[in-house]
């Protein structure tokens, strides 16, 4: 054994190789011996911490694209290229599109069956429906409805706190129970998953099942969270679900991350009806890897998702866009300093609530004193207790958050909303009593307004991560636009006597001013402050509202917002991923090119040598490995590099040979023949694993910059880059320890240089 | 000379280094020699006309992003960074968002000059403006207008025609004696640029001057062509002169680049007042490398450029959409296999167009017996002669392209076009006469516009690619507009029998069938047809019509064109790089794994020895050097790599220490003093240009899969990956004799298996 795992760099003598009768040992044993006898040519005073965090990442495989793209090539796509059979060829190329196709279905139909859930559990809160039964969505589909009200005291507040309470304790508790992997908007999960890296049970069948049943809930019981983010994790779940049965997506997990950028597409296609913006969106925010062959597929999934949302019209609309808005001309240019001005707000306004809700989170994490004594589910509990107290009250955060954003979105000018009841079921008394055609300008509901983005934020701020499954799409959205009708009434006012704009009935080629489209921006900026995207956003923006005149202010407080959030914080997804500690690499900045290969990489390796111990001994090390692989060194004194052994490959073709090949028994040394200088006689009765040897590996020079590294882990997807000086290998890199090295530097970068350091790397995991 | 540059791989004796007295010669004839004197290993029968090749691509110089990013960070960004001058840092980063912006004002402005300048022109055509002056643009602004017509006999046809004709040859003559890069639309060459290579003159002054002034004329004159492909041209010439005034973009062709990628977006933002379009466009179709920063970049570019075309609004629309569409409910489910018909459609009529418009292409290049026999001046107005001919007659052949777009595109259902004057001026007489609500349904009209449509599909074949500058999209925009009406007129009239889709007045969910939007779906899917780009371009059209509803049908058409267009030939953009024989690295696709960097290497390869000949020699050598650079081995003998020599660097630093440094004169030996095994006493008189060493080079072992290869040109835009075997260099693969090679292996892919090889590869170059 000691002959066959061995540090390379080892200049100490070891005259020759001794065939080893070292007795069984764990591997893990085997290994800290070979480290000690490594000879570290510069100390790292980190090395130890960083190594710490690399156990905690024990549970992330890393995908490597070249090695799974070689791999199905010889396993799959050549094979049925060369066989005669044109069909099999057919039909591989056909579910590279079918797969996609069929997750935008399965996505839609549980996006359909979630929102008629919700409408139902919303429902119920205020009361059941007598006639025709008692399972119906929407109260106009009602034919005799009964409200709580009269059954119990206090006109349906103590009913309607108890259910609310009730339906997102039973989501929590079902989340708790069955699984934990469903809470929160599963889009940091995601992300880490298609930025390469294995995720256990994030995609499971019953994370699947609980995430649908628990969303419905905790939407339906009013709890400040949306059901976007979680409708991506859910099409990222049928879409692992899809590919079990396909041997060629099976067990190859870079073929299986094409696909899942792809659901990524279907899920946002689904939560805001917006085809184009989920392509954007999972080529902006989710996916890491996105050819445009990926793109064509991820289009044809979200057209089919968009296309079968269309079909079954959960919301009974008939139309795909969610807050249809009926302004069809521009805003006029002496409005755009005002809109700066909403982007600057929504930058702050988001980067405030990444910054409380992480500290909340980092708070309240399993091991955390306040979770030994309040329960998750209890939490959840008294959550939805509280969001309901501060609710019932104020009628804009009563209805379901869909409702009241439709009606701050909305012109009072339109001729369908000018009628009392329309008033007040549709436009939530958002426009003036005397007037219906002019919004409403009161300081009363300026100050209600107020109240509910306050109320709202702060709802949200404490529900996003909880333990029941809640995305922030729509809670974000709402906040700006309460906050941006403000702006927009007062503009609206001034404008009355200050006239710097135009007057809604001014001329034929501007919009003049109308609340609406502020709450529009508003809601972007905001969304724009807490997400950081910008192009998604943008056309996701323009898919829920119609709002194509409004294209150029979107893209101004979208890219602003971005801009004043960066400056405190970074987006919540990428926030969250690092409290919770989850191994991303980010796209590549100037800051790497200060450091080089040489400052990176470990320079204690344990490799293995052309001349290797028995079959018995390497299946037992090959079993207990740590590592995903090993160089092949010449030997022991010698270090040049002949290739790379992954650990899995390595350990099946160890075990199918012992299994069945009548040679190959327990003793029998293995050996890689090709790369033996002397082609010995003794060789002979040995196994030859040659073919093992993967020699495609990436390798660099000692001073090669940290930037080309993040590159060559980002854009071509492997997972190990060795450093080879001339001949020899002096070190290796993997891609956690890459991206370990690379939070170390920002982290001390940010520390040195940024004011901002100061509140965001404060709650940093230690 | 003879001991500095030679080949590696030489296993035959030459026992010692012996210094040089070789007298001055021609490096080719020194190179010639040296390859002579390689061994080939593995003798490659295409190599010699790979290398031809190789000759022509000659003027193209590979950018190397690595080797830039890295010396814009130690000339540039460190410096600034480590300098106490806050404020150069904050300009620093304020122009990498500056220079879009920038870009897109003056873009924004070109395109607005342009569009004046198109509507003068067109109008001449017909008369001229007596009062107020003759300058106007667009009749409505003229009080008195004189037509040619009585001035003239024929009423107006002869003027017509020779207006046209005149327009044509002038703008045809400023390009062929001025600029004869600003020709054509430009995007193949922009693409060529932002595929990593230098592009001499594409985008000098001179093109940018007689683009503009010579598109305005091509376009107002009437021939079948748009002013947009060429505004994306425009927009790049620009930004390549903004970088002429900064240190950091003048010299560093990467980071000139990034901006190139912006200014794209810019373009295109103008072209179609589509900013988002602008920045898909740019990812999907135009640019290499296009990472987040740059799309950020991009979008404030083109957010930008989009408000400064909406202030100076110069179609007097006061909406940024060109052909606003009152359609504002989504078609029903019944029409959808329609729909599928008109994509499949749209891919065959856009394959026609791009393989008869290759043919015509490749008939007419420089050197052709038709080149020599009709000057290129003539063949334009030849082209403007015809075209106005057979446009006179037709009512929507004879208004400008956008005009009649905008007419097949309407409803006639729009109360604000129902007045006999709007029927002829802006609907072109698409209605019913009788009740003008409701669209015409004859088959006079149908035969009419079938007309119309192969009329301008023959114009625009011939017309693309000629003498002028001279765009696609629109034309491509229009004849799908002029067929798709077509189809529209059927369906609707089918309906009205068989009813099977819903009539315009039948609900409130459904648009009923509409001709316009099938003009619409029919205009995306001839564009579809012919550029191949599928999320751009369903963007782009709904900027430009505002079919917010249509986003789904406009998804299908785009895809499906794309697939049916992929079969017989390649998108317009790519068949025109491959036919003028341009460098360009495509994505990689499956059959790159079967062939393997051992297949694509150079053998024979110069390199240079870390104990080098004479300065002067040396300059001498490096001035005439035929390759960016090349590799350090240790020695003649042997050929373990030491690193790179990049030869500008190289000749730069050899002439300054000749200059500069008193110790250096022409016959000091120049020696790589860290990679001289025993570091000599005679090497202390000796000039060390250890520092000139690139080790950062990217090295592979031999059987690296292709596919990998063109992963690492593409993704991580580096010119060259040298082949080592251990710490032998073996060989060396270029980016441009990397492209060749992928040309070779698609063509006898596409020779093999498919059948649409025969119509393809008949055209391309041999």
């Amino acid at each position: 054994m000691a002959s066959s795992v061995a540090s390379a760099p080892a200049p100490a003598a070891a005259p020759d190789r001794v065939p080893s009768k070292a007795p069984k040992r764990s591997s893990i044993q085997v290994m800290q011996e070979f480290l000690g006898m490594g000879v570290s040519k510069h100390h790292n005073p980190d090395s130890e911490k960083r190594k710490m965090t690399l156990t905690d990442w024990g549970k992330f495989k890393t995908v490597s694209w070249r090695a799974d793209a070689q791999r199905d090539y010889t396993e799959h796509t050549s094979v049925v290229l060369a066989s005669e059979n044109k069909f099999s060829a057919y039909m591989m190329e056909f579910w590279t599109w079918g797969v996609p196709a069929v997750v935008g279905v399965l996505t839609a139909t549980s996006g359909s069956f979630i929102e008629k859930c919700v409408e139902f559990y919303g429902m119920t809160r205020f009361g059941y429906c007598k006639n025709p039964y008692i399972f119906v969505a929407g109260k106009e589909k009602c034919l005799e409805w009964q409200d709580w009200a009269p059954m119990l005291s206090n006109q349906g507040y103590g009913s309607f706190i108890f259910i609310s309470t009730f339906i997102a304790a039973v989501s929590a508790t079902l989340t708790w129970a069955f699984a934990p992997m469903s809470r929160g908007s599963g889009i940091p999960e995601v992300k880490t998953i298609l930025g390469g890296f294995v995720f256990p049970d994030a995609l499971s069948g019953r994370t699947l099942v609980i995430k649908i049943i628990g969303l419905a809930m905790s939407v339906g019981s009013g709890l400040a969270c949306g059901k976007e983010g979680p409708l991506v994790h859910i099409s990222c779940c049928w879409c692992s679900f899809i590919c079990k049965f396909f041997p060629r997506y099976k067990d190859n997990e870079a073929k299986q991350r094409e696909l899942l950028s792809c659901a990524c597409a279907s899920g946002v296609a689904v939560a805001f009806g917006a085809p184009l913006g989920g392509v954007l969106f999972s080529l902006e925010e989710a996916s890491t890897i996105f050819p445009m062959r990926t793109m064509l597929r991820a289009f044809c999934g979200s057209t089919v998702a968009a296309m079968t949302l269309a079909y079954q019209d959960p919301t009974g609309s008939g139309k795909l866009t969610m807050f249809n808005c009926p302004y069809d001309k521009p805003p006029a240019f002496t409005e755009y300093p005002i809109f700066i001005v909403m982007g600057i707000l929504g930058g702050w306004i988001g980067a405030l609530f990444v910054h409380y809700n992480i500290k909340i989170c980092v708070g309240r994490a399993p091991g955390t004193p306040f979770r030994a004594k309040c329960h998750i589910i209890l939490e959840v509990a008294a959550l939805s207790f509280f969001t309901a107290i501060t609710s019932y009250h104020l009628l804009q955060l009563r209805v379901l958050s869909n409702a009241a954003i439709r009606a701050l979105f909305h012109n009072c000018a339109d001729p369908a909303v000018q009628s009392p009841i329309k008033q007040e079921e549709f436009m939530l008394n958002l426009c003036d009593p005397n007037d219906l055609g002019k919004p409403r300008l009161d300081m009363d509901l300026m100050y209600i307004l107020l109240v509910v983005g306050v109320f709202r934020h702060i709802q949200m701020t404490f529900t996003f991560g909880t333990g029941a499954a809640s995305g922030l799409f729509i809670p974000s959205l709402y906040v700006g636009a309460a906050l941006g009708r403000i702006i927009g009434m007062a503009v609206y006012s001034a404008n009355e006597t200050a006239h710097f704009a135009p007057k809604s009935d001014d001329g034929p080629f501007v919009n003049g001013v109308h609340p609406g489209i502020y709450a529009m921006l508003g809601a972007a900026a905001v969304l724009g402050g807490v997400c950081r995207v910008t192009i998604s956003l943008v056309v996701i923006m323009f898919e829920l509202t119609g709002g194509l005149q409004l294209i150029v202010p979107f893209m101004i407080v979208c890219m602003i917002a971005k801009w004043v959030g960066d400056m405190y914080t970074p987006g919540i997804y990428d926030y969250a991923i690092q409290v919770r500690k989850y191994p991303f690499l980010h796209e590549p900045d100037e800051v790497t090119f200060s450091t080089n290969a040489n400052d990176v990489m470990d320079e204690s390796i344990d490799c293995l040598h052309p001349d290797c111990a028995g079959v018995g001994q390497l299946i037992d090390c090959m079993k207990e490995a740590r590592y995903g692989g090993y160089p092949l060194t010449v030997s022991k004194t010698d270090p040049s590099l002949l290739g790379y052994i992954h650990t899995d490959q390595f350990l099946q073709f160890l075990v199918t040979e012992r299994e069945t090949n009548t040679f190959v028994t327990n003793n029998t040394r293995v050996v890689f023949k090709k790369y033996l200088d002397n082609k010995k006689e003794d060789s002979r009765d040995c196994l030859d694993a040659s073919k093992q040897v993967d020699e495609g590996v990436m390798v660099v020079v000692p001073n090669t910059p940290a930037s080309q590294l993040q590159q060559i882990f980002r854009n071509l997807g492997v997972r190990i880059i060795l450093v080879r000086e001339r001949a020899a290998l002096v070190g290796m890199i993997t891609k956690k320890s890459f991206i370990k090295h690379m939070e170390e530097l920002h982290h001390s970068d940010h520390c040195a240089s940024k004011t901002s350091g100061g509140l965001h790397e404060a709650l940093l995991p230690k």
